[in-house]
């Protein structure tokens, strides 16, 4: 421990986001230079990492910094859908509009909101404190936690929203499930397809823009925002704090990697598996994307290169 | 508005399957022949298309065809999941035989059916009118809507038969779904895997023939026609309107473009992506999917050339 | 019919693991040598595989051996969650410890366990006889059948446990789900995705090591094992009886072909499609997936040969 042990810890965050008084991290190998907010002052780093904590601020030296920042979040938020203990299907303490349909076996949670004209399938779970606008759809068998939507969303049978994403991180004991706190926000007239998984953020929120709208069988990582109007089909697979943005179009089956940043307006071959960041109004496939001219050029080379004989 | 004002409407089609008295739309930018039928009279249709509307048809023209189209469409037809707004687990206005067994928290709508012999597995959700033939078993939390089934049918846990599809119409607010009319029919010994999604037709069906085998985690859009005795491995992706033949093979994650046809006996390659109509009995592979001894001669050729100083 | 009929059936098994008294059965075209366990006594076989029975061992000769294994198999063994024919939602014949919280909707069956500090979400439906340990977190809306959960598992919303496997076989009327009879074991501290699916083994298990973490939306088939602390991220799909070793990591949209053997510590690149064994600690892409340096030499070739004017 070095630095100002008083110091008040109001909060938790990443590096990247951390906020004046929140406990942030920094864990790996420290080969990469972290991204750093101007405001971060209390750090939880590993040797490898404490070059690159800023002059002046506190830090908490360990093995494992990503595991002790877990411990000390986990002590400041209770999951909350673990602190749902009543037996009501439900809740006495959910605001469900009376303008609005629960079919037989929905489930909602205490503080969970339902406004006027919207239908909760049967069997759906919502969440405690989920919030749900009006003229919704939300679909038989779906689950929506830590979430809040906006008016006119669909969400087809069997979508999970809110659950936590996928982290591993090293503890002294073994590797653990890193823990989530961020929310996902649909806003208004989004849809999501039947069994599409959109994961809560990590301390940031999840968010899919107006009016987009995402096919069946997707999944969507911790931290990912998609502006408005996009649309995914089927097996999309967006990793973790990939950003997409306004009217991009997402063909089948098309995986984006962590991080990387797609412009308005990008076409997205199906197959795809992108691993850059694309410029506005650009249409790629491949795996490895690349520019959908230059994809074509090299199936159609390899294809005649190899079968000389013929020119199919 | 130009023609027979007074003509009645008495359904809804595509253009290429209306029957006299169907409103049929036209979409898109007119760049490409529309498939017309010709009992086709009534259609609502853009500047673009409005040179392939038939000569003595009546037609409305607009900006937004097939929006328009869709708000004429929900106004003939209610969605009637929507209007099921009893309280009851088991609808008094369901049929179950007392030879089949309703396990713990299934919900079955008004006007379902379910025959002799047939399990319902806990948390499963049969919507209003939905039919269950005998001895067939629905998984534990899946969800089944707007279809019916024939005998000896199984659905394993989190199968989601009879979602609406996925199609997105431009309106003058921006984006929307397109409404879906359609069933789904799955025939009898047919099989589906668990978390697998079937979508039901948009004005027509989606079936799968008899005996069909389907494996988990695959994705069947609106308007898919599959044959008798077809196995699918998991993870596969079926785009829109999709015919394939009578005893195919389709291995793990194959994808196949929408429209496309695929022949009796035809043999696809795990991870292929089909993008071409296939002829009987043929094998195929690869990303786009070519016959199978094309695409392994490019697999080895390129190998080969890549790597000159080894063989392997 | 051939040898000793009245010597009794005490069970059933795959040739590869049959022990005394195991009914076992040989099926194909007999162009493969199949794995036979020495132990194996009783087969049900068809003329192309009479060549591989042992001498000495009793044989029933059939021109359709899997069906007439499966019919034997299921009057021995009946499913036990056909036979739940209670109409409670928890059974009073199933042992929840004070210390568990089972939220609203959720089902319990009859002979379940379910241990202290354990949380059920909603809408869960946990079959008959499966074990859940102490501390583990059973999702809202998931299916767990034919399982035993360690301590601290963890399954997020949707999971799929213990479903029957992808099976086909020929039986005299045509295609038939071939029947399952193992487990699901889950050990300590695993995590399983949301809308993930693990296959119940056919004889034996389906098991996942201790600390072993998979991502939403993957699909392990039946017999499949995985050691400890392996991380597979989403859209994993492992094919049947394959065997992955400890610490083994598994990028995105990762497909194995059946039978195949990954070492320890093996990583596989997104998007790797793997048809054959890997050593210990080897980095492996691409599809067919081969070792990462051969499979960038080949990306990286291809793109400057078809694009010879600029490299990039």
């Amino acid at each position: 421990m070095e630095g100002d042990g008083d110091l008040p810890v109001s909060g938790i965050a990443s590096a990247a986001n951390a906020q004046a008084g929140d406990l942030a991290f920094l864990d790996g190998n420290g080969k990469s230079v972290p991204e750093i907010s101007a405001n971060a002052g209390i750090f939880v780093t590993n040797e490898a990492n404490l070059q690159y904590v800023p002059e002046g601020a506190s830090k908490l030296v360990t093995r494992f910094p990503r595991y002790a920042h877990s411990v000390a979040a986990l002590a400041m938020y209770k999951p909350r859908h673990l602190d749902w203990t009543g037996e009501a299907r439900i809740s006495p303490d959910a605001q469900v509009h009376e303008g609005a349909h629960v079919s037989p076996g929905a489930v909602i949670g205490p503080g969970a909101v339902v406004g006027e004209g919207s239908w909760i399938g049967p069997n759906a779970s919502l969440g405690p404190g989920v919030q749900v606008g009006r003229h919704c759809q939300i679909g038989a068998n779906t689950s929506v936690f830590c979430a809040l939507l906006g008016d006119h969303v669909t969400l087809l049978a069997g979508a999970r929203i809110g659950e936590a994403g996928f982290g591993v991180l090293a503890a002294p004991d073994g590797q653990r499930d890193a823990p989530h706190f961020g929310r996902v926000i649909l806003q208004d007239h989004v849809s999501i397809g039947a069994n599409t998984c959109i994961d809560r953020g990590v301390f940031e929120d999840t968010i899919m823009g107006e009016r987009t709208k995402i096919d069946n069988l997707s999944q969507i990582a911790h931290n990912v925002v998609f502006g408005r109007s996009v649309i995914m089909a089927a097996f999309g697979g967006i990793s973790g704090s990939v950003r997409v943005g306004n009217h991009a179009m997402i063909g089948g089956r098309v995986g984006i990697a962590d991080h990387v940043r797609v412009g308005d307006g990008v076409s997205l071959a199906a197959s795809s598996g992108l691993f850059r960041n694309i410029e506005d109004g650009e249409t790629w496939g491949g795996t490895p994307a690349k520019p959908i001219r230059q994809w074509m050029r090299e199936v159609a080379w390899l294809q005649k290169q190899a079968n000389p004989k013929k020119n199919n």
